[in-house]
């Protein structure tokens, strides 16, 4: 079986990890719109697609799936997910398992402002989040909202135009810079349906930040999870970190995958407190995140689990298990790129 | 011979290309006041020591090199040059081979203020820059400058607190902001001098940005340069580059190298504008940079023409030798951090 991935991006390590498991019996194919990255570099074919936004994006990924006879396709682009979730049923036509989920989870995962107010629903813990810096200035004012503060997009991704705030005049720079930044940056793909309200500001979080991968099937039925102390980050990803348990942490994503119903591998950011016994979850993302490399090195297995489901089989019980303690990092490795 | 890199940090593949080199005919041996970082993790062997600017790591480092029987010793680190550079005669008198430049060529890199007038004084072109908000400003009203302007810590690294204002609001906020980063910073280790004049403002200069590894002998005299086009960036470091011939180029940063002589590999920062013809260095470090990977995976090896040096032999004409128009990235590699 041939598998797709999406939007491949820097992912390399996703590559190698499905290369790893097709064994020879099946190639990895990655598009992306920008054919120089070290995720293309590690694709056994790579295609240049036109822009995720450009109409001739998903007429030309139903010409690679049947040229490529893909049986599984992936994304791992959060911009990529949404018009992916809305024609998925052409790709599932042709016969091909898609682990991306139902547009409203996507729109739930992408949009900040809409995830609030599901954590907020379900009585999962979150940060104070407000719309608008009207409403972040009366809450300021009234004192249910405390100085330093976070500026983010509201449809955002990695570190990108994410600031801290630390008195009323960054709020208003930040607030308006951000505004202008998400105009000018590919964000506006998904901004672009109420660039007035692109900005949220948010309490900032004390404690310590986790990272949940939680697994579920292409049904949306839940499998497992694997939770990760992160230690150290990097241009908004994670870089170093070390499997742990930690109970409330590990309820709390679970009960959102068991809500979601989301396919594949979610990716939740959360922060514990430990001095109140808190977890407010931060953000969660419908897609494999930037913190998987670290649940795999520790023995987990989504990868493998998504081509067995994807084949019709049994997902062997390995796939689930973990050894806690794993501390893992980014290496970095200068590769040529070849064959270009 | 033993090898120690001190300040190590995330640069695994320099530690791999002296284990290489070395072939099992010597150590590398990893220092960092953060033991877990990818450059630790690869070292044969590592010992975590005090921060820089504690007055116990200089002697720890001379223990260190005793222990060790360290032949060759260099640092990855901006922060950690001046203090090496002060201290290099100890290192010397063990009859280590110190690849650290002289105090004042350490510090016409770490400061930029230095490093513009130093490149003003010799002809060699550089962004107009300039010391403090109210210099700035009155030559934004004598239309000597003009927005776009980069707002950058004078002592600065990688992408860290450097932002492009875009108007008079913008630059003034981004000064005041910069210089309280600054402040909150390990920045302050180098800007505590004159933290009044911490932050410079600079011309937003078009063109094509290269990279460019000079190379000089333990003496300071010339070798050889790699010069690179950089093709992306990620966290202030090139991410994407491929080595191209630029006479122009080549010929600025050759001579910045016989004029500062530097002792091993110089990092230099240039932009060539092709409507004009012109080239403006923007900076240079002290030190192997982030780019070298990619002059390394062309062919060139500074790392083994070091430890010829080092050990009194004559350079392989072949270390200078590379091929052009070789393409590299940088390819994320998880990895299980063991044995801490």
């Amino acid at each position: 079986m041939n598998v797709l991935l999406t939007s491949v991006g820097r992912r390399c390590y996703l590559v190698e990890y499905f290369k790893q498991e097709l064994a020879g019996k099946g190639h990895v194919i990655g598009v992306n719109s920008d054919p120089l990255t070290s995720g293309m570099a590690a694709v056994d074919r790579r295609y240049t697609v036109p822009p995720i936004d450009d109409d001739a994006y998903i007429p030309r990924l139903l010409e690679i799936c049947q040229e490529e006879s893909i049986g599984l396709m992936l994304s791992l682009f959060d911009i990529d997910l949404p018009i992916l979730a809305r024609h998925r049923d052409q790709f599932e036509a042709m016969g091909i398992s898609v682990v991306v989920s139902d547009p409203w989870v996507v729109e739930a995962a992408n949009d900040k402002w809409l995830t609030y107010g599901l954590l907020l629903e379900h009585g999962l813990g979150t940060p104070l989040t407000f719309l608008g810096l009207e409403s972040a200035r009366s809450a300021l004012k009234r004192g249910e909202l405390d100085f330093p503060v976070i500026v983010k997009p509201r449809w955002g991704m990695g570190s990108i135009s994410i600031y801290t705030a630390e008195d009323m005049e960054e709020l208003e720079f930040f607030y308006r810079y951000a505004l202008k930044n998400i105009a000018a940056s590919y964000l506006n793909i998904l901004a672009r349906s109420d660039m007035d309200h692109a900005v949220i500001v948010q309490e900032k979080v004390q404690g310590q930040e986790y990272g949940v991968d939680v697994l579920n099937d292409l049904d949306g039925n839940f499998l497992t999870s694997v939770v990760k102390k992160k230690i150290a980050m990097r241009s908004g990803e994670t870089d170093i970190a070390v499997t742990e348990d930690n109970e409330l942490v590990r309820h709390i994503t679970e009960s959102l995958g068991v809500l979601l119903k989301h396919r594949g591998s979610l990716d939740v950011d959360i922060i514990f407190d430990e001095s109140t016994g808190d977890s407010k979850v931060i953000e969660f993302n419908a897609r494999f995140g930037g913190g998987y490399p670290f649940s795999h090195l520790a023995g987990a297995n989504f990868v493998s689990a998504l081509l067995s489901l994807a084949q019709g089989q049994l997902v062997d019980i390995k796939c689930f298990s973990y050894i806690r303690g794993v501390q893992g990092v980014k290496a970095i490795v200068p590769t040529t790129l070849t064959d270009y």
